[in-house]
């Protein structure tokens, strides 16, 4: 499917608290993601870059030495090797995530 | 920067009807643009997948046989080798748009 509704896209459930769907290409994972309140990954890291968007809700990153939290219309991008870990708070966040096919 | 606001970032010009702003990694680019209203890529194609998601304003885009006219929060993804193309109406759009650096 070319083009997705993020508003009404249905999304599956990925991991305990994270729902998603994907759209995996030649060399691009495209990743609608829902993380309930109250989740945390405390910090990766992996060789290729990662960036996104807030489209609803809340949710706190870091990026290196960065730390924000980001609502709606609000960007991320993880630059390739860099330490990165996020967390959610009172309510729950739906991201859009883009990320390099990891052949 | 590893966070952008796209509601306040301030975008350059990249050609005539199109602001932008772009954040270029190893392996991603990740583009903020505005599109003028009335403006068109009749269409074209290259070897890598492209996809991104409508932030705010209207835009006609088609890949390869699906045409759609989006807005606010509805994504787009376009595999690698897919003729695509769009057109703006009376009505800017802001997108963000992450495609793989030609590299």
């Amino acid at each position: 499917m070319a083009f997705w509704n993020l508003d009404t896209l249905r999304l599956e459930e990925f991991r305990p608290g994270i729902l998603s769907k994907a759209e995996i290409g030649d060399n691009l994972i495209m990743v609608v993601m829902e993380i309930e309140a109250e989740k945390e990954d405390r910090g990766h890291s992996h060789n290729y870059d990662q960036c996104g968007i807030v489209v609803d809700g809340k949710i706190e990153m870091y990026i290196g030495k960065e730390r924000r939290i980001l609502t709606s219309n609000e960007s991320y991008f993880i630059p390739s090797g860099l330490q990165h870990g996020w967390k959610t708070f009172d309510e729950s966040v739906k991201l859009l995530d883009v990320s390099i096919k990891d052949s």
